[in-house]
């Protein structure tokens, strides 16, 4: 199901017109961006929570040329579901 | 940030009252917790995609009793964040 169905299914669910449904959407999902932005972690409650993490640097060998690489630290997105959740699966 | 903490960002930011901003939230989650009981993959625009995705059974040995047990095939909920949302970290 891609955003616009999503929103379609939101908007009848919660009987609100798709134009709200929509601009919820965007304004959430912005709102959530710029938290992750700043390194937060955020719980939605029955949902899951979601927390950036750090990757640490780390040393690549290429097996046939035995070249070292250095693969920069990265910050990550993860999501972990709530108990809730998971046991409705 | 909690789920409370949340919904009080969201109903500030997008101007409304903290009590909407908690019932669309919670019918949001509810939503989409229908949407993967059904196995749907979600996919919301400039954030990510949710997918439910099966873990096929698998056989554990218990290393110092040298014992096999089955652990069960699950449905585990995967996100995966859209690469607008990564290049933001």
């Amino acid at each position: 199901m891609n955003n616009k169905e999503f929103i379609a299914l939101i908007s009848e669910k919660l009987n609100m017109s798709a134009k709200d449904a929509g601009a919820f959407m965007a304004g959430l999902t912005t709102e959530m961006t710029s938290q992750f932005e700043e390194g937060a972690t955020l719980s939605v409650s029955g949902f899951g929570s979601f927390e950036v993490k750090k990757k640490l640097e780390r040393v690549l060998v290429n097996p046939s040329t035995k070249q070292r690489m250095l693969v920069p630290p990265k910050l990550v997105l993860s999501f972990k579901p709530s108990p809730l959740l998971k046991e409705k699966l």
